[in-house]
């Protein structure tokens, strides 16, 4: 065997260290009314520990054992070379792909569950509630939570919820308490339902739903957990690109070209992006692509404001691409990147001219993921398609070009729990959409007297 | 990090032999009513150079360089120390699990797939026919169909076909066509409407539709695939319990006291026990435990006798445990070990004394798969359920006989497509069923005047 497909590390390579891209990108602070926000402000939302990462400006934070020792359970990752995917394409460019597939719960997402359920755990938190998409990070806490000891609840947007019964399946298996948002047991939830009864729920309402019931537990042991956007969860995320790095090394490989990941709150894109972005800052010559849905597209149509993360304005002012709060995205299949907002950190280097996002329409994603499944053998995530989709654009302007380019990517997730839109786009069911520029007008006319970043 | 709780291989360090049983141990021949079946007489069904493979005593047989290299895919898979269970259960044993969940398809039903593919292709075939209970031998089939450049065609079991939505959208996406069966396609499949339009099927049903259209392809370039049962198939498995065994070496780890396994037809059993029988062969102390549910109790309660391979009785006279040709199975969820028969060389490994079986019931099976989810974090399929059951058996006896015993036992898939099982569970729907006595003498009725191994 000559052509080694999947470049492996031992537990002994394992990063031991996390790489925080706010010691070399710098945010505008959080804000509220009465101006910046002090870290004890989100006392009643996060464990100190972790507020203290989301304010760090310290470049590499060490891993505690414990953490990394939940983290072997399924890494290092394999990184794959796309042999198959080359050949059908026909490409000069050397095509590699992070596969973070196969955690358990299929997606990226248990890098940052283990470890903030471990950070709570050492703060005392007893519960932690969150709220998920698609399922993928609801089912990583489900998980970190059930090997950790906490007990966990997790609001589900209400369209995810009835169309994919199975991620709902999961979080129950491993202990968890699954409910549809919007639901009654919020303020929040209620408000939205009062207006709408048929509400099909958001990313935005749900994040709402759960930091309500968070902070008003009147025991304070339940805190909040995100799974996206904010600095500590891309902090834990940046892992990836860190493995990453020593497996491009393992087999005699330059850094990459172009790097590529799909970009809905940021975070998987950000795990496998930002140890190179540091490169990239030290002179390094490389394109660092996150890819959105065309129906979602914040990096490349919504400006850089502050804005909420959420629905009911529960968190303070982030500095972000953002669609609007009040944005309701459109059905599409790739629920992880349906989210308004996005990571300040992601946004701020987008700002910095550091990243080249890209907006992709969902028929081209499908077809990049079938043709992926039919040549590398593994299923996509919808969300995934979508890096899948940018690489393929890539491989074939390499081909053009006649350049032997270096593009890695990230398989954020499998597409396990997304066969019912293989089956819609396979029966010609699907179709594209742009979101429309008054859209995202209507949604800003709401932040109107916001300071600007 | 002094806990390694993942044993991987490198690509180099994967098996490049695999290892026959039939050198070892001695099955009676095919049997039809002219006597013992010579090889050509398979040529109809299977290419030739599988069915040298079938007959072949050779102890050890090569794996094919382009068959390495498609397993490198997802192979060598992990071995895990499961710490956290062992934990839990308070018992002085030290278990391994060797990981098969994590190949595309998420069983071990691959590593049979992509070599008997390949030597198809070698052998001019252009489609393989197919027959699939719960869906990973289809959907694993489709996948190497896919890589290798073959159409697929997939009779899948009614009644799985119904309650499992997604495995079939699996051979889809992969590129396969699958049908439910009983089909109108097939004799075999008109018959049994005929008798019964409201079938559920069965995988006796489903072999003799998936043979009779591969026969009765006018151009002879359709062949039939069997994901179980059959030498060559055990054969390609083996590979798991090698890669066990360097696994074990390599963390300084004595020869297992107990080897465990589920077995439906006895491939992922197989995999990775026969390696170990052939140490116990040579003298080692070893109890070696296939593990099957109470309510399809073929090696524990059926008789070994020569019996028909399917439904339709187009197979030969196969010697080997069989609860009778016309077994129809209760509707428990592991679909994967609901079939009548079993593999020829493990019956007769049981008959010679060199293996324990152990039927357990549904229940308790599931009660093993939660344990494992909440403290491995892994959610196991129905089937691998019950050799995770049997393994809590044998690690509870160890704590009562405070005894340091080493048991490996085999994951051989995961758990996604079977949540709603779970739901089940966690509901209190499910129940035990044991088989009366009365089902399988009447089973054996249709058997009189058979030869006798």
């Amino acid at each position: 065997m000559t052509q080694i497909r999947r470049i492996i590390l031992t537990e002994d390579e394992m990063p031991r260290q996390w790489y925080n891209l706010a010691a070399d990108v710098n945010c505008p602070p959080f804000m509220s009314p009465a101006g910046p926000v002090p870290p004890e402000a989100w006392a009643p939302v996060f464990p100190m520990n972790l507020v203290e990462q989301e304010y760090s400006k310290q470049r590499w934070i060490d891993i505690p054992e414990e953490i990394l020792s939940l983290l072997s359970r399924w890494r290092p990752a394999p990184m794959h070379r796309a042999y198959a995917l080359e050949a059908a394409l026909g490409t000069p460019a050397r095509i590699y792909y992070k596969n973070e597939s196969l955690s358990p719960g299929g997606s990226h997402k248990p890098n940052t569950a283990v470890a903030q359920a471990w950070y709570n755990k050492q703060a005392g938190t007893k519960k932690l509630t969150t709220e998920t998409g698609a399922g993928q990070w609801g089912s990583a806490l489900a998980y970190a939570c059930s090997l950790i000891g906490l007990e966990c609840k997790v609001f589900m947007v209400r369209v995810s919820f009835n169309q994919k019964p199975l991620p709902k399946l999961m979080m129950q298996t491993w202990g968890a308490t699954c409910v549809a948002s919007p639901s009654l047991e919020t303020q929040a939830g209620r408000n939205v339902l009062d207006q709408d009864p048929e509400s099909p729920g958001s990313l935005g309402i749900a994040i709402s739903e759960a930091i309500e019931a968070a902070v008003t537990d009147p025991t304070g042991q339940t805190k909040y957990s995100l799974g996206s956007v904010l600095n500590h969860v891309m902090l834990h995320q940046t892992i990836i690109g860190l493995e990453a790095k020593k497996q491009l090394e393992k087999v005699g490989e330059r850094l990459p070209d172009i790097v590529i990941g799909c970009a809905g709150g940021g975070s998987n894109f950000a795990g496998l992006s930002f140890p190179f972005v540091l490169d990239k800052i030290h002179g390094a010559k490389m394109e660092i692509i996150p890819v959105e849905p065309a129906s979602c597209p914040t990096l490349t149509r919504a400006p850089y404001v502050y804005d909420h993360g959420d629905n009911a304005k529960m968190t303070p002012l982030v500095a972000m691409h953002s669609l609007g709060h009040n944005f309701i995205p459109a059905p599409i299949h790739a629920g992880g990147l349906r989210y308004h907002g996005m990571s300040p950190l992601v946004s701020k280097a987008v700002v910095d001219g550091l990243m080249s996002p890209r907006a992709i329409n969902q028929l081209e994603c499908y077809s990049a993921g079938m043709l992926f499944a039919r040549t590398e053998g593994i299923i996509p995530a919808p969300e995934s398609c979508h890096a899948i989709a940018a690489t393929i654009q890539e491989a074939k302007k390499a081909k053009e070009e006649g350049k032997e380019k270096v593009i890695l990517f990230n398989l954020s997730g499998h597409g396990m729990f997304d066969l019912l839109g293989y089956e819609k786009f396979m029966n010609g069911q699907l179709f594209d959409y742009e979101l429309p520029q008054e859209i995202i007008n209507k949604n800003h006319e709401a932040l109107a007297g916001y300071p600007m970043p």
